[in-house]
């Protein structure tokens, strides 16, 4: 029997490259399962929910991936308008974007709220899901500048006091300016083979340093392209002994939208003030 | 057409009184809905949940409600039992403890985690949620030595920078100890007759306070006999032009149950070690 | 005679709205000098820097001033190519970005350090600065919503414990959204020409209220459109008594980029990593 | 000339277990100095006291010294009548609460408080007075799970910021979860004979550790079970050139109390209201 | 029968003045007892000490009170040789500092150190023991510039956390720049003969203001001319239904030398090493 | 042509050695170009400047350079009448101090605020420009007792969250304590010529610690007699790949008075309140 519906999500890749690209996200065809990495992690979160997935706005930083910072910048900005649009439509109780960095986050929230649609985003989602486990997290994360981007996020989300430490696995996105070096591109399906994959074992090298070193109780990914780690390297730890969580963040950007829209909220107006706010305070503390 | 159930749960109550006690949490008969405070107000949650009301161990502390921490530390080893035997029963997906003031909730996880059932907490379940919305919570909470066994849970649970205060409304429960004062019984039934209730005054006053000399961005509630107000509360700022949400406990522990069941995971073994743990830290930072 | 120019900067106003928009941060036309806001409590700062002023990148959010984190989010993306221009020309030592929320600097710090160049902003500037002076400082603040692009600057610029608070002056910007409410339009006029200004008058209210209340020992000012506000309300504060420093956004960008200039750095390599990196490390701490 | 006694004292083991138990933390018979564990230690501090010694309440949790979060509840509640009755009896000026893990001490200092008694615990006092000496303490702890109890206790006093860490020696306490493994049984002995033990020879590494990479400028210890380590492991510290205070738990509970009888002062009723409280603030910060 | 002298402890006045100062801390005549201010309030304190009262070094200052930083540092070095020959001499076991801001606090237990030698004094003994009676102390405090030494001595010790506030009795010490303004001169006497004191009435009210608003469980005096408050200020608290400790520096400072001693510590050769050290440490944390 | 002087600077060294003693910060005669240590790094920060040189007023703590707290505090003390005289003479803009370890800086600011002249020195100028470059620093000082001693200015000046560590250099000043150790005398020329230095290795060893193990985005120099690693430790972490900025103190020093003076603030007089202050507050925060 299918499972009943109770939401209605529409899931936003952070950015579409054009088919010349020489690395895409998922495939570009197919049904919507198809196109959604790791589906099948995060299949069982989905039965409950009516979905659709949008491709992500044309990518206009240039026809690769995103890592830097001004990158992340553009690439928000882009997807603005479907956020925008999607929240307008009435058409969804809750938007999820995709992509580890949470390009445009903020400012999406800020439009969600206006129209009281919750907005959920991977790199927050996994950090609030994360201190209802331990005390400390730590982002395993693909390389030094994407580490910067996370590092951003952790400040801007007040999350100092409970990032144990942002680890690099090293194995940055195929970008021009990774050319010569070894990337993740085919770490996943080497692992998906049994084959021997230097991003799981960075992975499980940089986990185990995170728990021993700097106090991490629980641990995150940062990029998406990265989140296939999740149960090779759960695996891996257990394995090892450790008994840690691993998160991804489409499971926990998908759960916390559930959760949001089941308590009826989406974001404090206090905030996100609407504009004009009904109502405003003389001080604010941060 | 029923809901399908996904999740199999058991809420503990905090406690149970004897019939002749002046206070009950709610009705001693009739079906589970009946007994379970504002049930209303979180029906639309139990939907996909098949779920159980343990009514609570009997109260050793004396035969009144929960104020002192004395009192919710016998409290909360009396209902370990309870936890201990759902987790090993095999019939729960996760356990929601009832109680605003979450007695015995660690070492509940701790049995939790040796099981791998989830055990979830009203308190703790809403400073987490709370941090999904907005960058600091005030807690409006019943009275003066209520509000400290709050404070003890802002810091156990690492919530020092993200509570914004912890706002007394003065209304405690009804006790030997509050003989001759006004207490919060009956004001429920006030405010829901229409009828002026100070109680939800002084949560009005304290809410504004908390908005606006605390930099409270989100209010939640301390005591659960306190839960009633979410409702009337959030009415009356939205009136006064405050867009902030107010939460309460059942609901948010409801739902974080929920997410961590459907994200496989219940707590980390490194905050919550088994015994004997299969591997340990030479050090951890706190 | 002619001060000797030690310094070649490039100042890049935050977005340019047409010739229709009821507000305009500056005049048009004329040379540069009319062009800057606020230029005579500035002028001595120039006195030894050759610069030349950019107008912005035309407005892409409306025809409007920017307040919400999406405008920010635009006009920050607006403005990159200009200063990846710059950085890349080889005729700048410094580029300074005018505007009170710091649009783009970031990712335009992050460019900057490809190049070599440093890149100062306004807010960033005067936060630095404020330390200097005293412990704490309080930002006063046009606007509700634009309260929190400034929060969320001090968390970016992780200057929480620094922060005392963020005051409202409630006057905001001349935008669709103030429709008939007052705004800042017209306040430095009245000022100006010594008629009473609400403006000034909750600037000094909020100026006394941060000091007495919330602990501050240094005043900053949010948006450049408040920059006037600097002398007139020094001015009241020391009749008042106050023996406080009252900073504006552009007097510090310059200054401060003066010292990156003379002390040969620009930003660190490990804050804003080349892409590729020389050389990376395994973890970060935030 | 036998000092004068200027204190009267109770002194409360923290459980007592059976006849049968493998583990007993000290003689059960003879004299009360022959009963207390590391007397030799102490007994200077207790020249100028009239003291007795409570063996604590038998053991609900099971016939085996505590570890777990769950037994630390339990024992804790077990031995609140104890505290009430000597606090109710007017027969001492303090009451020290024996056991590294404090069990029940926040409720223990609320009844202390109602009698105006003071009582101190070993951790508490450890920590405070580590304070006294250098910026930050080490908690030296003897297994991964009593680690967290010590984590716990770090949260609940506030004492965060001052815990450079806590490091683990890994010889639990005799229980049956540790069948099997090595356990403390023995190594006090071992050390005593002038033999090799396993857990002085931990104690130093992790001490070392502890100074040289986690800014411990004071180690103190956490299970009562290992503050026979004090003198040892300090002369073994200043054999290696390091000079650096180490604690332990009786000796700091003893002389806390001395300090807050003398000062007749015992816990703030801010922090720990009677019930009713005369006044009650309509705000707390944590 | 008197008390057995367990303890041997020189007191030293932060600085003499001329005979012909305005202000003299106490009777320059007479017995210690007399000499020595408040000592009915701490006479109990000393019953098993064997003390000695150094007048203090002579101000080279100017001749009046002590209150700027300025003086602060003049009048600590000022009594450091004092310290020197104490420590040396071999006749101490603990030297107490006495004055309210700690001058030479620092460099004298570097000193004491040096020869094994406990030194206290009473900021940062009160702030310790504050710690151990509930959460968060305020400082009453007698003017603005005192206040700033006080807010140097709680980020020195690291208290920052714990000082909920500085509150300004303006009362301060009679001085030449307190020319024509109220001092504290005069005020104890005022208040003993049970006529209105200014000082008290003030101290009263910031106290009330520290515990309602800025959340002090514990109130401690900053300047020693101000610790006759303790007993009428504490009285006052009482008759308002506050139930709050109220501590002053000299019997905090003699309780945390009795401490030291009994246990055998004075303070941590990592905080204070000694030159040259026998060991050192590649890096340390602040 | 010959710069323009747009600034009037003092620049006071710390102390005066005999010409008996071991060590001289720098030749005791020449123009003052030869007197000032380093002067071919900062010349060109000193052109548009019109400086003096003070050499220090008479070392009083002994004839040797100074390490310890107690050398600190006497020859802070020692200086205050040279910046006294230079603030009333009107003869400067701003007076720098020289020294790493910032004696007498706060008292000097002290006097300086009530001249408004600002008084700059080295740690505090470094601190807060390393901020402007990244997120966290780390000193490179030079043993283990001066290292104390920049640890209490990272606590002074409120820089606790910014110190990634300080890292112990172990090259000491040659003092009498230092006699038969290795100090840093000779270290500057050996580098100079090419030979080795152990100095220099040990500050590229902890400097890549520092990033590497404590998240330095910055270094710093803790001792002046260590700044002349600036150049050959930037280097030898360029080589090595890492890009990251070195400052030292001289230079940051005189930046930031030529910004104090630009921006004609020197400090807040509520961090540094005038004696009388025209207002005071009823409360600080620390």
């Amino acid at each position: 029997m299918a499972a009943a519906k109770r939401f209605r999500f529409l899931l936003v890749s952070p950015y579409s490259l054009s088919e010349r690209a020489a690395f895409q996200p998922g495939p570009r065809t197919g049904p919507k399962e198809a196109q959604l990495p790791n589906y099948a992690g995060i299949a069982h979160l989905l039965e409950d929910v009516e979905w659709e997935l949008h491709p992500g706005a044309p990518a206009t930083h240039g026809d690769w991936p995103v890592e830097l910072r001004e990158e992340f910048a553009i690439t928000g900005v882009n997807r603005l308008p479907i956020v925008r649009e999607a929240c307008a439509s009435g058409r969804y109780d809750a938007v999820v974007l995709l992509g580890g960095g949470d390009p445009g986050y903020l400012a999406a929230r800020e439009i969600g709220h206006r129209h009281g649609v919750p907005v959920t985003s991977c790199a927050h989602a996994q950090m609030h899901i994360a201190g209802m486990l331990g005390a400390r997290f730590s982002v395993l994360d693909i390389s030094e500048v994407h580490n910067m981007r996370m590092a951003d996020l952790v400040r801007l989300y007040a999350m100092t006091e409970r990032c144990a430490s942002i680890r690099n696995l090293d194995h940055p996105l195929p970008r021009p300016a990774a050319a010569g070096r070894p990337t993740l591109l085919g770490e996943e399906e080497k692992a998906a083979r049994g084959e021997p994959s230097s991003m799981l074992e960075a992975a499980v090298r940089e986990a185990v340093a995170a728990i021993e070193e700097d106090g991490a109780e629980v641990l995150i990914l940062g990029c998406s392209a990265a989140y296939w780690l999740q149960r090779p390297l759960g695996r891996r730890l257990a394995e090892l002994g450790w008994d840690v969580p691993v998160l991804e963040g489409y499971g926990c950007a998908i759960e916390m939208a559930k959760t949001l829209v089941n308590l009826r909220v989406d974001a404090s107006g206090l905030a996100f003030p609407r504009d004009p706010p009904r109502r405003s305070r003389r001080r604010k503390f941060v």
